[in-house]
């Protein structure tokens, strides 16, 4: 499944959460990920996301597609991280 | 369709961007916004935010879903912006 992935997390946890999601998902844009993950691995990526997180002050939001073909992405202005190939 | 729109404006800018986009979509999160456009409206958004950007310091990505129900989304944390309506 296709996977959309937009944090918004406290200063002092977002290093963290950054490394973590980069090992799952494509950085496109200020705190947005993107990539296609099985659901064993967006499982494991949401257990070790709220490990990191204050979930009374962090937001993470998850946005799943069972088709990518179903997403379209337009890019306006700086193509932060060129990845034709997901999207 | 079902737009989900995410930016990362130069700081100069952000407000306005934020005050133009809040006039069509949803504020969801930091950045991100999320809600139903017909193609008129989401060209007329395009058009007016080229005229706010600078293209080549700024970033604006678009995903639209020809359906809202080809696209769910998870929040975790805080729900900054309770949008059960939409999606």
């Amino acid at each position: 499944m296709y996977v959309l992935l937009i944090y918004d997390i406290g200063v002092k946890r977002v290093s963290r959460m950054l490394k973590l999601c980069r090992g799952y998902l494509n950085w496109v844009q200020n705190s947005s990920f993107e990539g296609e993950l099985s659901e064993v691995k967006l499982k494991e990526l949401k257990s070790k996301a709220k490990k990191i997180m204050n979930e009374d002050e962090d937001s993470l939001l998850i946005y799943t597609s069972r088709d990518s073909r179903w997403l379209n992405r337009e890019t306006i202005g700086v193509e932060k991280m060129p990845i034709d190939e997901f999207l």
